[in-house]
């Protein structure tokens, strides 16, 4: 029997998660959330999926022409699980309705690792959230941290990190946020993204600064790692070709910018275009004695989306293996 | 039989040609060229698409582990028509190869119409390419006038247009373009674009202008267009409802800008999320005694494609009817 | 004696304003105003203005090392006239406080009209405000249009005008507004651009459509103007020519964008890099029969700015002429 | 008598020089040169300065009505040193110019330290280029590295230093390059930055990362510098308070981003508007045991103004003190 999956908040995130849920054999989409009637309820309805609107709302969507199959409160109730994808800092409300429906919940990287007490990347921590009724899948920018440090500290051995993240300021459906020509650097230090990737990897000594620049594309980081040992930069990229969800490119197949990495996503017949991969440039890896120096190119609005899948599987229970369950999710998802 | 397609540049639009034509039943791609070893290349390797290259380029390919079909005069001898996606203004070269190899040619929007004679609308002049050796699918912008234009004169007859067109600057795959913070008008009036719908519409009067903006996802053109006789707002939403083609969307669904148009296409999950049809915002459509003002947003990469493949079909002759080939055109690419 | 002036609110608009007035040896500004003690506050203070603060905010600023003058009540009682340029849409509240201490106050063009029943054009209209209690100096984009469109009547009868304004989003100061990547028209037909120029020419028949696009310099206008009778376009370059407060550029200078004309603003030693005049392209002029075409720019932080100055002259009844207040404007703004 | 100065390119670094020498009591400007009658050799005319242009050329810059006062090389017999501002890469040619006229100059970033064989940062190491026939004021980024770190390390010994470049892609009066919608790294390891900071301070131990982003303004530096000794924060922002050309900024005041830096030089009264000065963020400054992390930024188009004054006293052996140079260099400059 498939495990039956709720997605509250059906924007950037939560469409995604509906149909990555969709392409497995494992769990289904029982229903979407939407609280205005806007052209993606309106997506959701031609897709056939269920529609549930805040109270009092459904007959705004009616009006809109939009079909509506009940309540967010309806929807809980038909669920094993929630994929909670509201916008952040609500959370606490939301985890009090899925606990008082009995359902359980996961929540994204835009809220705290103090809400679940557990927060989940496949590789990493997979085991932690078994069973669990709350989780958390760290952000997009964690987890692309992660997906490139921990192979290199369990095979190497990581010193200390220290990455400057250079952040798209606005998804490319948003028409509202800039800046749109400025540089704006996020002043208080260090910034969450280290201790965010210390609460799945708390042993690590990094260090974060970001800036906000004007592009809707991809976030972009610089990494600097110094290593326990001395190895090469071959090395470094044979262990990033074996490891999942990491994709190396090269600037001299002229895949210069994250312009023609979503080019490649386009191309490549992704859905959505998206690119769930973390791209490291082959041709952007340098060790300098015990130092490595990388970019990497981060999707902002699809990265976690695998991971999301893996860890409705670890809460339910329906597969042990973190490894069977990666590669069960990435061929559904054609990765 | 198929009619035997090559794609000559797999570029912007070459790659769409080549996925079009592929999913019609009546022709298929035979081969696509490209003459640098670039990510693209490897893709088209990937999708299974025989690679011609320049005369003495195959060893930087194969270098570069990519398999190479043969010369792309090599190509030339297995076609039964060439759709020429090379870059702009080197057209009449590659139309001497043309002949030379006796296969038929389609060129695109960028070369003047006097290369071929004939240009080629599906809707408004189907016929004119019958049988053609060579025709020209007019440009991007031009394909946009004539989409919304052709009907609106056939039923209410135009007096004149005058329109002005925001164009994007650079493609989103670009990263080498801009301006970044600037626009930029084009100073030589009339604009080629009135001329241009001329070689389909001979007898419209219209004027054009044109700037520049830093964005990269579509063209925006504001229209006003005079016409015969008062007609009502409602009227003109009911033509363009029923026009192929032509999509009607609001800003009150929350699509109010270009980026909401292309987060639809990402969601209708079309390929490579290319919006193929014109967008007219219903609620942008104003008519006041009889002058009609309206907006409509143009896909710059993707919205020629079914034309081209309709042109093709003119060309060799495989449908008559101009109605039947854009609807076999539209259901195979899920338009 | 120097009519005293007190400016109400010290961002784009209001520091402009206290510095060409500054400028002037017929006024003075006696303070301005600032809600937040930022680094503008700061800027007042090392220019020597007074700082007038709201009641109960002075500690506030104080804290931050700011020096204040007093409370925004106390510069109403020193003033004889205030230029409001407090946030758009308040201005109902302010003009009560104005009646209450018994001074005049000249409104913006975010502004309706029917706030104050008069509009300012010192070209057009500077009789109707003299001695005025309040009067309206109007938006930048439509004293751009009025700028080039009411010489243009008065000499050869305009028959009706079309234009499109395609905005800048966000001003260069401002780090939050987008878009980034998008183009957004104006779906309210017709915008409100038209009937704002009616407010000073109101047998103008004129319709507008306007687009949002993602730069921060200017504004750019493209415009077709149906004159009553046949003029060549070398006339129309020589009546700006003899404009004030137009000025032609030419595309062949490499001025070919609104970048080249904010660098030739900075090249040309204006205050805060700013460009007063409307910049009309030379070689973007066309007439062809009755019809002109034309592209010009406005830089919407600066284009009002001789406008206020003006329009304190003819409220404060300093200089009956209008061509005399102008051309003693322009003369003590470097223009 | 002044040091007689002639400046070859009159572009975004050359007009900004001419304007700087002009403000000294000790040197003056004999000439700039340019090779194509834009708007900038028409500015050059209005502020009277002499314009040399490449021989054969006078007729083009006479029929754009620009005045020409003779040959390049005419100005290079009047000059004793010339500011070389052409464009990168191309200045081993002109240094065999001036050899052959017998004048000094001074290259900008753009070339290699080989070229000269001394390179120039006024505070650093004035007293190398004394005397010198041919010398180099280091590039923007490297003059911003340079003027907080030196002072560090001179007070607090660096043990390393790690920085991400975060780069503006074009100047604000470019309207060509882009990218408009991507972030692009520089592959080639380490990048250049960090060993043209070795050609001024040869013992310190750098890296650098670099990546380009679609905005025109500024420049923005995140910083990592390791110390031999533990300090406080406090300390840092008061070492900086005193150093010459570098400012510090507060986001509290709302200096949240570039936008913001170049609003304040535009308050400030600033030539050009441009800041001189390298920014850091008082606010942005934090130790963390023996390390430091700080954000600053870098005008691209004037922070090497000053440096190119003292660079022009201390080879034509005005001024041996290079604390004296930089005051009066200031003052003149009203930094």
């Amino acid at each position: 029997m498939k495990v039956k999956v709720g997605i509250n908040g059906y924007g950037t995130i939560g469409k995604r998660a509906a149909t990555a849920v969709g392409q497995q054999d494992d769990m289904e989409v029982i229903g979407v959330t939407k609280t205005r009637p806007t052209f993606e309820a309106k997506v959701a309805n031609d897709l056939g999926l269920p529609l549930y609107v805040p109270d009092g709302s459904a007959e705004a969507f009616k009006a809109a022409g939009i079909k509506v199959a009940g309540t967010i409160k309806d929807m809980y109730k038909k669920a094993d699980i929630i994929i909670d994808c509201t916008p952040g800092k609500v959370a606490e409300a939301y985890k009090q309705e899925y606990s008082e429906a009995g359902v359980k919940g996961i929540f994204q990287g835009g809220e705290d690792h103090s809400l679940t007490g557990i927060s989940f990347n496949a590789s990493a921590n997979y085991k932690e959230s078994w069973g669990a009724q709350f989780s958390r899948v760290v952000s997009c920018n964690t987890t692309g941290l992660i997906r490139t440090l921990y192979p290199l500290d369990k095979k190497y051995k990581i010193q200390n990190v220290f990455a400057t993240l250079i952040r798209r300021s606005a998804d490319p459906g948003d028409s509202k946020n800039g800046p749109i020509n400025a540089i704006e650097p996020s002043l208080k230090l260090p910034t969450h993204h280290g201790p965010d990737v210390q609460s799945i990897m708390p042993w690590l000594n990094i260090q974060t600064m970001a800036v906000k620049v004007p592009t809707t594309l991809m976030h972009l980081h610089t990494i600097m790692v110094r290593l326990s040992s001395e190895v090469s930069t071959d090395d470094i990229i044979a262990l990033w070709k074996r490891t999942p969800r990491v994709k190396l490119v090269k600037g001299k197949d002229n895949v210069r910018s994250t312009a023609q990495i979503m080019e490649l996503a386009r191309d490549l017949g992704r859905t959505r275009s998206d690119m769930y991969e973390i791209i490291v440039w082959e041709d952007g890896v340098k060790v300098v004695g015990d130092t490595l120096y990388f970019y990497q190119a981060v999707h902002q609005e699809s990265d976690v989306i695998p991971e999301i899948v893996d860890c409705v599987r670890s809460m339910c229970k329906i597969e042990e293996n973190a490894s069977a369950s990666m590669k069960k999710t990435d061929k559904a998802m054609g990765i």
